[in-house]
């Protein structure tokens, strides 16, 4: 098409409500449009890099046996009811009623409408394993939308689920599943998109895996073994304590602390490091408000999505009041009278000598034993994994902290959700059985930004030949020279013909002009025309992903341009 | 694909609820699952078919220089705000809140939504014509879904938006458009869909087509000119009263009537013609309740959508009670004191002669002489048109009314949204103008299931080459029979090189069960593989949208296979 016909507009400042740069390369390239907090309509740019996704995300899925289906945007509240998620889904679920005061949700993932769908046809292990994906708008109303078409609240997904009888066959379909994610994010262009085990949190089961872009705009926080193939996310990363200075026993000490409210003052004044200070966080659980208290070495943090699987249900960080018996900056975990939850991190497990709260107001114990003065308890890991940390697979001190955009994930449900739903078959023997469950996501919206995130500098996108939203951007510098111009018509037509996406400007605007807008729609391939050229009977092919420039005769240009693009088509 | 593996169960039993026969055969071949009131999945044949009909759409909009798009589902409030239908709009608009208690509805249309997107962009004329569309789902609280996807709650559309400068340049994009749309009806198998002129709703703007299936199945009823081009919707067609017999005038004279409280009682008991009397209907008005009685003549009844555009707001039945001053059963014209509207039918123009109620119980007049008892009134057009009507273009009494499924609809909507949302270009002279638009939609799922309607038989769907799930279905009839299983397993493959859309059933079931299956599924062109085909070295091939059935030798049948193909493709 005609670059002039072009609905959107781009333009060259950096919108100042952007943090990260593929937000604003796909304000300022008229890819995208604020509508709402975190909604989004689009351009057809990015309608065209989006439909190009979905295609390559299509025929992985289908050469992976899946078979698309589509589940309502709206369902009915009943079919979460059944689940128990209605309840246990927080205000993310968007929950409203119909003019029959009928109860209805905005689907944020499929999990009970696919078992709805395939409850009665998956009735006898004949029919097993199947799966079904579909791709299509959700809805989570997200407390923090971020990043453009990083964390939105509206968003279209590739959501699959597969069903099996027997969680070999599930293991087997989710290594396939794996395989199948690493050819998709390599075919649209980030084949360096890792894999990383994941906390499963609302969606249950047992194994899961995240796929993780890495770079520092990313809100998710990874760790990645220097030495091993061990890779986590950080909510889900197991934490080994590194070794703090051994020291023998000592008497508990009372001391007066007045200033030392935090863990840091703390170690000033007594001149501490640390390692050796026991400090405590306070939660409340959101199911009955109940205090938890978290004891662990000071020189760690709190891993929540950890302490959560542990609770089993939500937390929030405490409201201290004077009724509840804790001592706000002064919590220890001698002598602590107050009714609550109390946890242990493993990382003060054998630990002597240590600096902590005496609960009551400016006053800390210096000499605390574990084992001595509180006696035998049981010891959880809940603290987060520190760079240069301990790795739980090759035991090195290997491990390091990266920044993630994660584009897709992989569960195993098990039979979370068909024991709920009651989705059973029968076995060759007319045993029942409840189906096991996989379920897999790609955010179609993220995935396009992530790209974009990947591949761009400061003019806009670099896109990969794959999903750009033209093959070829053909620039007619001074469209008013008509030799410009019959030659740049001739070729447009030409690419046509040959089944070449191509977009054409000829508008009579300046080189600069022209090239600044083409940086921002970052097509990979782009065809100059000018007088220049014309004189010396050449056509300029300038690859944005390649950094080349290349002048070619034209008689030999489409022999070029086609190899080009079957190069990476 | 393996029909073995194919998700979704078919069932030989029409579903007791089903009413229309594309609902029933869409449930008994597997193609969607109830999941609420007006709310369905779709399974894996429906995806094929509903995907082929969105391409074709999207080609045709393409070749009209459409810009795909997209728009969220979830909207702003603030948005409808703008342009008033936030408050205008009833029940079918489903408002809620978010966490932030911000209000958010689900677009239902997207008029608004277009505007915000391209109120920047449009700013000057240079850069008008030009349209945009999206294929996107859309929630309308019906309150009566009905007939499968004839009517649902849920579902998606594809909603196109022009914009221009000049009523001339609108009239002919909305021509082009037309054509469009015949191109695309006429692509997916149903080349006898009308246009017929419709009454633009709570769309606004003034002149708009639907496009309609005629079949006894659909919910809207069609007048038709036998004898010129005239085609409407009974709600927009313009009334041309049949002249009543022709009565000298009589004197006003009471009767009691005391059993005649309907026209058909009242015309026993006075021996009179329902085209002799004078009948009222009263409604009141949604926005203050007022009420508004309306004379017909006895042998018409009221069209509410002209009355409410007449009124210019929607309207209910009346609910007659002691304090209003109407007495219900016995209303008329003569002495009526109420505080109500009154508005008079053109049926009753120029009549004498004529029976009406008296205003009090059990009473009636007869001999009402309008222009004499009541004076000069105004006549307006609020009845329905009847079978054999005068047609308001040739005049003739040759209107026939239809029934039809609309598949399809296009509106002028003027500066209707572009004035309330302030969307404004600046013309060659610097002149401030509101821009005009257009808009055209077609929903995808129930143009699925008017082809269905259209094209079935008792056993199935007979789909359309250009929209058939799969272009094949081939049968191996006894694949326990290794020379069968041979040739079919071969010829899938085949097939699948070649890029023929196959499903291939090779179960060991009945040809019975085979026949019936395939049916369901509905592709037009049916290959069997026999023992006794085998034996005579020819394949069958089953037309079932030609009812032919042709003996092919093995060696010619891919050149048949591929011509049939070709021939619809």
């Amino acid at each position: 098409m005609k670059l002039a016909n072009l609905v959107g507009e781009r333009f060259k400042e950096r919108p100042s409500e952007c943090v990260i740069d593929s937000h604003a390369l796909m304000i300022r390239g008229g890819y995208i449009k604020y509508v709402a907090n975190g909604i989004y309509s689009s351009f057809p740019p990015l309608k065209r890099v989006t439909k190009k996704i979905e295609q390559i995300i299509r025929e992985e899925m289908d050469k992976i046996d899946g078979q698309e289906v589509s589940f309502p945007v709206v369902l009915p509240a009943k079919l979460w009811e059944e689940s128990g998620r209605y309840e246990s889904v927080g205000s993310e679920l968007v929950r409203f009623s119909d003019r029959n005061e009928s109860k209805l949700l905005l689907g944020m993932t499929h999990e009970e409408a696919a078992v709805q769908l395939v409850r009665e046809y998956g009735q006898s292990y004949l029919k097993y394993p199947f799966m079904i994906y579909q791709i299509q708008t959700k809805f989570r109303d997200e407390a923090r939308p971020r990043g453009g078409l990083i964390r939105v609240r509206e968003f279209v997904m590739k959501d699959a689920y597969s069903f099996h009888t027997s969680q070999q066959d599930l293991d087997a379909y989710y290594a396939k599943c794996h395989q199948a994610y690493e050819r998709i994010f390599a075919r649209v262009g980030i084949p360096e998109t890792v894999s990383v085990l994941s906390d499963s949190g609302m969606m249950g089961g047992s194994i899961s895996h995240e796929f993780m872009l890495l770079t520092p705009a990313g809100e998710d926080s990874i760790v990645i073994c220097r030495h091993c193939d061990y890779k986590s996310n950080m909510e889900a990363a197991e934490n080994i304590p590194l070794p703090a200075a051994k020291q023998d026993s000592q008497v508990l000490n009372l001391v007066h602390t007045p200033d030392a409210h935090t863990i840091e003052s703390l170690c000033d004044v007594l001149h501490v490091p640390q390692d050796k200070t026991c400090k405590a966080v306070v939660y409340q659980q959101k199911t009955d408000d109940q205090f938890v208290v978290v004891f662990l070495r000071g020189d760690y943090e709190i891993n929540e999505a950890k302490l959560k699987n542990i609770l089993g249900c939500e937390v929030y960080p405490a409201v201290i009041d004077d009724t509840c018996g804790l001592t706000a900056g002064f919590i220890g975990p001698y002598q602590l009278q107050a009714n609550c939850k109390i946890l242990f991190d493993r990382t003060l497990e054998n630990e002597k000598n240590l600096v902590c709260g005496a609960n009551r107001p400016d006053y800390h114990y210096t000499g605390l034993d574990l084992a001595r003065d509180i006696g035998a308890v049981s010891f959880v890991d809940v603290a987060k994994v520190k760079e240069n940390g301990i790795c739980p697979v090759c035991k090195r001190k290997s491990l390091t902290v990266r920044r993630g955009i994660e584009v897709g994930n992989i569960f195993q449900l098990g039979t979370k959700y068909t024991k709920a739903m009651q989705m059973t078959y029968l076995d060759e023997n007319g045993q029942s059985h409840y189906s096991i469950m996989g379920c897999y996501g790609i955010g179609i919206g993220r995935l396009a930004a992530s790209v974009c995130e990947a591949h761009h500098d400061e003019y806009g996108p670099i896109w990969p030949l794959s999903i750009a939203p033209w093959q070829v951007h053909l620039c007619a510098v001074r469209s008013d020279h008509a030799e410009v111009k019959a030659c740049a018509d001739r070729l447009y037509e030409q690419m046509q013909e040959k089944g070449i996406e191509v977009i054409y400007d000829d508008r009579t605007v300046s080189a600069g002009v022209m090239f600044s807008d083409a940086d921002l729609l970052g097509c990979p391939i782009r065809v100059i025309v000018s007088p220049r050229n014309c004189k010396n009977g050449v056509l300029e092919i300038v690859r944005r992903d390649q950094k080349t420039n290349e002048k070619i005769e034209q008689e030999k240009f489409f022999d070029v341009l086609q190899a080009m693009l079957k190069s990476k088509a």
